[in-house]
């Protein structure tokens, strides 16, 4: 067990362009094309370096309606974006998101491994299925792929393209020139791997970057999404709701890790984080009234309908109770649906309240940055959190938060004022994983 | 028609880290993991981009065996290198090679468009449909695709992707803060595709860039090879041997993009170049028959297979005529193949004939500088060429192209001194193709 004084607190930085919101792309300050400038992005993830950021976070999804927020409807994509920031870049780590549903294994072993490469060792892979049902449309199939059968596929796409990653030992490649040997054959391995959704021979046209492979993201909610993660996350972007959920979700999940025979030090928990920073808190409070109250009840309705597959919540009486959804399949973000269901149901909330609750950003960090700094500490302290995963959109809000809280974060103590480590492996704490080839068999039976 | 004056040399670098043969690793000034050194492909990228070069371009291939040759055996993927040098240099295009047989067209859409933004304007994609038969095994499936559907597939995966990148049109995003409208959703368009391979509902969730769409090359040998490429091809990666032979496939694609309609003009015909250069053409003629006599006859005849999909020629006597391999079903690098078969019988070659001249790089540029570059000069002047694709690895060699060669071809008025276009299209001569949507029913006639 790690004592709190060795405990560190992570941060991460969503960079989210004009936002996944209806209302950031209008802040004046904000470049209205940043989610397709590569410039944008350079630009933040310097400043979330300088500011000794773990990593930075791409979000993703691969399928987009007329009704899309902004950010969403055109945007660079995660791999080609994060190969851009690795060279511009020496130390934060840079965490993409991939669905396992619409790829193959081998192209993403191959893609993850070589910005693992390029980033000498900075890459992590964020592991999702797709919730939303239209995805489906986008790849020749005329339906999404059951919330079970997504999870099933997922722990095994993450299997292969680990066992894919170990193609080469370590020593494998001793490049001798006068003897004319560049590989040792010996440790070129086949993975060979046969499973009920995918057959992949190998080898990997890669070796091991020097933190050994790719870091494994996730942010599963649902049962099996805890399960999955629970099993092959080292990190996970945690979608919670409110301190009391935040502290539930953390213990369970470290309890599902430690029941896998896993150490949960080496998941780190991380909610997202939206904070709304002023001088004063209640400057602050009345900052984020005036943003809740930008967003048009359409728009709240749309992003509410989007946890259920993009289900028109339009049709219902907004004043009257939560409608009855029992008939919904729930097969996009069913975790997040679920819990929509049963908070709106306890707390007898009207469509309307419950739009306004989940169909925007809720944020439990309001207030001056003292307030803020507070608030991650009662989190990090009180086991609900690890740490946070910052959205970066508006200028402002994200130099308030590199200037004015993450000093306060270090003057206690919680948070680095340097990098220890070059790699992502190294700023989250987590172990090189050995190859699989050069294991002894001892400690493949510790595992 | 375009007049002789008018015609630009486009020269192209391919970056082949270590190697494609077995030799060029060996070369001590050449650091032994070039082929994943993020500083090697960056440096040498500069240096084309220093001396003007129209472009940079990246092979690959979804599959390796132990005896591959070592550029091939562990290498940086092609998208994720791309994106890292298209912030590291300013002018130079960018062109990936992809094939269509394991990938899902809306992935590489969203991955050529958005290396497409990244670089401002200068993306290629160079589509292949993989020879080799062990790839099936990689993704999932027993057989590799037949010849024939392969070419057809990649027909329609490219009409996909062109059809996706077109989804916005330019003026699609007011971005009108004040009134709150981010998207004119009337300029966002569905592709709704449904062809005999693909469904593919679209939209993408990108806008095109400043050069319309990425620049699509190709490299085909065969029939359906060439028709394909006569097609929708504006660059190719000709693999001839020799001149006559050069000029002939040089007249034929041509002709065959004139029987479609295109502008034969819009269409670059670049042979692979491998020189060996020397201050003397006697010199030039040692160096390259030493760097023949130094790969053994047993890599050679590996080499010679794996346009047979790696058929084993080591079964057959060395000093026999070149075998009968009518039986084999040549659905790997099929025109190529025939090529070899057709020239060993042709001219009566031995096994070790063939061999020696198929099994390595076929240099017909050996020499000095002022040799190298009259024979340049001869195959662009004598509609062999539009330009070439040099082989870059070894230091010295492209040090002395670089220094010695390009200064002659620029003094004869073959070759610019400096950029004109910031665009991959506007160094190759292409126009930006007008958004499917925006045409007026005249130029769809047109076309």
């Amino acid at each position: 067990m790690t004592t709190a004084a060795k405990r560190q607190l992570k941060l991460g930085a969503i960079l989210e362009g004009v936002g996944a919101d209806h209302t950031s792309w209008r802040d004046p300050a904000l470049a209205g094309d940043a989610s397709i400038d590569i410039g944008w992005y350079i630009d933040n993830a310097r400043l979330a370096e300088a500011a000794k950021f773990d990593l930075v976070f791409i979000v993703d999804s691969p399928f987009i309606t007329p009704d899309t927020a902004p950010h969403f409807l055109n945007r660079l994509e995660p791999l080609t974006l994060l190969s851009a920031l690795a060279v511009s870049t020496s130390k934060i780590g840079l965490v993409g998101t991939l669905t396992t549903s619409y790829w193959e294994p081998y192209n993403v072993a191959r893609q993850f491994g070589s910005l693992d490469h390029i980033s000498k060792g900075r890459a992590g892979w964020n592991v999702v299925t797709t919730g939303l049902e239209g995805a489906s449309r986008n790849y020749g199939r005329n339906a999404h792929f059951d919330h079970a059968v997504r999870y099933e596929r997922a722990g095994e796409f993450v299997d292969v393209v680990q066992g894919l990653w170990d193609s080469y030992e370590d020593d494998a490649f001793p490049r001798d020139k006068a003897a004319g040997v560049f590989l040792d054959k010996d440790k070129q391995h086949a993975l060979n791997h046969k499973g009920p959704h995918f057959q992949v021979a190998g080898p990997l046209a890669l070796s091991r970057s020097n933190q050994g492979q790719p870091v494994i993201f996730q942010a599963g909610v649902s049962g099996a999404g805890r399960d999955l993660g629970a099993r092959i996350a080292e990190g996970v972007f945690a979608g919670v709701d409110g301190f009391e959920d935040a502290q539930e979700y953390y213990a369970d999940l470290k309890a599902r890790a430690a029941a896998q025979g896993r150490d949960p030090d080496h998941i780190s928990v991380l909610p997202g984080l939206s904070p709304v920073i002023a001088d004063t808190d209640e400057e602050a409070r009345a900052l984020a009234e005036a943003q809740r109250g930008s967003v048009s009840i359409d728009k709240l309705l749309t992003q509410l309908g989007r946890a259920f597959g993009y289900h028109d919540f339009k049709q219902y009486p907004l004043d009257g109770p939560f409608p009855d959804v029992s008939g919904l399949s729930l097969n996009a973000y069913k975790g997040h649906a679920e819990r929509i269901v049963r908070i709106s149901r306890e707390q007898n909330l009207t469509l309307r309240q419950a739009a306004e609750r989940f169909g925007t950003w809720r944020s439990d960090f309001v207030g001056s940055p003292q307030t803020i700094a507070n608030e991650i500490q009662r989190w990090f302290e009180g086991r609900a959190a690890d740490g946070f995963i910052l959205r970066v959109t508006r200028p402002r809000d994200f130099a308030l938060f590199r200037e004015e809280v993450v000093p306060l974060l270090q003057a206690r103590g919680l948070f680095r004022t340097e990098y220890e480590h070059d790699t992502l492996r190294g700023h989250l704490g987590l172990p090189v994983p050995e190859n699989r080839w050069t294991r002894s068999p001892g400690q493949l039976a510790a595992e």
